[in-house]
């Protein structure tokens, strides 16, 4: 997900978007023309080419490749969707509007011939244009439903149509700013903060806007709403890029806060097709489960999943270093897990006028 | 939840909820100094003394009273509990500061002689309060955290610390603006908008913002993120009461989707104490089960659960009327569902250039 650094550069990314869009329908064309069966070639995604590499930081897609053959009776129905979905994709970005997975999946069965059993199978062959294009679906237009926010001092120019060239800036709004395809599209303008403070949960967000916490340590918030989607992840890779800012992500202390900053680190196994995604300096700087101690915050007990997801990260190679490997160890020693809203214990601004900067100097 | 009209109306709330505040405290001191064993007397929340009042359109609490006497064992623990909760809400209003209900409940850990089980008990504490001062949480500044918004015509004035004063009109953030604390607690100003639209969808939603349904309808795009938050509620009531806009209510076309509308017309039970969340004469206008049959939508199948829902809403006596009694009806009768986003079918202007036009004009 290639974000555009120019008005100009975003029409630019536009026709290239639909210029790969085109290649892909005129191959079949071509293929058709000649006499063949046509068919779509792409790097496999099936668990065993997918690796994770060191020099990237992040998993990637191997070498092997599939052919998706409409000679192949197995095909047909995988390769008619792909097709219909790459039409759909370039309808979306002549037109410059932007869809969701579900209604991608509705439209679908607005078809005669395009059938699919559920959503699932409808994300999947997304996913699959994605890897023949080498594009993230966030480029042809198909964002996901879940909503994140960013706050700060951050002036952005909008792309989408109706907006263009309008500019805002991210302190405007005082309840933070919604991360849609508006804000995910726009080009940053400019900032006067040195960093980024990555927050899970929206009550800490809302804590961290209304004690100033931007000015007080001039950073950028952007909070991930739990797993954080795709284009908040890219909107921190380009803030990271572009500035050189530092990012530091606080999660709530259990396996899951854990997790969710891995992939703002690394990425996902499932976008292993995709770059753009990761930030792989962006420190994971709390809740520690050693912060438990540190700061003696209340606590719940682990749960018998969060005890299994535990040791599923423990196999994980991305977490074999500190503080990832020796956070994990200090939650199954001590068998407890506590939330971001834990440190209220200590008053609401607590976590702003000691428990942040304390963080902040140690990493 | 009666919000303010002007700055200093929004200065003068304060005050009132301020010297609520302090009368409860005196109360209790005064009893102190007389040597009693103070206590706090407030209506009853039992089942048996809410009821549902035609006149006010919505449920309400009779005339049973409780009285709260730290002379009884049993009342020392929520007694005390109401007591610091006050404070708490004291505290939040002086500072003009926010919280979440969860960081009230890890607050209140912090302190040495409050105990609570869990938050569950901490929020029916926070409820007692609302009843005890006659006056929603919100504000006292406590707030949920989910997250709706907003989109359309209409000019409001911040009354939030550091942003007094300042206006911004609701289209100036095209992915839509997040109704948090600020936007809550904000002025109407101005609108040319002459009606509401109420979605449950955030995918719904944002499709309205791209195809511009706030011109073309000339309407106040509200996203209600699933069961709309109270403060969304207050929203919608007070855009209803302010400027007699009617309000149309989209939901999912299931029983989940019913009661979403349901609650915005008339409430729910659990805020019986409370006037000013709900509007009576909003309208729900889809998805209804009828739709299904009419525009052929894609459906789903009831589930055991969606079946069990439908048959508690049809003994709840604000269903027995119709467009409610007739679609939960035929919901039954088709042992269907349909989302919103199933309309895709169509392509995904039609919920803009057929449906929504043609339902606006039948209701």
């Amino acid at each position: 997900m290639v974000m555009a650094k120019k008005i100009s550069e975003a029409e630019r990314q536009r026709d290239v978007v639909e210029k790969s869009l085109k290649q892909l329908g005129n191959l079949i064309y071509d293929q058709i023309n000649e006499g063949e069966f046509p068919w779509i070639m792409m790097q496999s995604r099936s668990i065993d080419n997918i690796q994770y590499d060191d020099t990237v930081r992040q998993y990637i897609l191997g070498d092997r490749m599939i052919k998706r053959h409409s000679r192949n009776i197995k095909h047909i129905r995988p390769f008619t969707q792909l097709v219909w979905t790459a039409w759909f994709a370039r309808e979306l970005v002549k037109l410059r509007k932007t869809s969701t997975l579900r209604e991608v999946y509705y439209s679908a069965r607005g078809q005669r011939d395009i059938e699919y059993n559920d959503q699932k199978e409808s994300d999947n062959i997304i996913t699959d244009l994605e890897v023949a294009l080498n594009k993230a679906r966030e480029e042809f237009g198909i964002f996901p439903e879940e909503r994140s926010a960013i706050f700060g001092d951050l002036t952005i120019e909008y792309t989408v149509p109706g907006y263009e060239g309008r500019r805002t800036n991210l302190t405007d709004h005082p309840d933070g700013v919604m991360v849609g395809p508006a804000v995910t599209s726009s080009e940053f303008i400019e900032t006067t903060a040195n960093k980024i403070l990555v927050i899970e949960k929206g009550a800490m967000f809302t804590r961290l806007v209304e004690e100033q916490a931007h000015k007080k340590f001039n950073a950028i918030l952007v909070h991930t709403a739990g797993q954080s989607p795709r284009s908040t992840r890219n909107i921190i890779h380009r803030l990271n890029k572009m500035w050189g800012m530092p990012v530091y992500i606080f999660t709530d202390g259990d396996p899951w806060g854990v997790h969710i900053a891995m992939v703002i680190v690394s990425g996902s196994a499932n976008a292993a097709h995709l770059r753009g995604l990761t930030t792989p300096d962006a420190k994971w700087i709390g809740v520690w489960a050693s912060d438990i101690i540190n700061y003696k915050l209340p606590t719940e007990n682990l749960t018998e999943f969060d005890k299994k997801r535990l040791t599923e990260l423990q196999s994980d190679p991305r977490y074999k270093e500190d503080p990832w490997n020796r956070e994990i160890e200090t939650f199954i020693k001590l068998q407890k897990k506590a939330e971001l809203e834990a440190f209220s214990l200590y008053g609401l601004t607590y976590i702003v006028d000691k428990y942040l900067p304390e963080k902040l100097n140690e990493n």
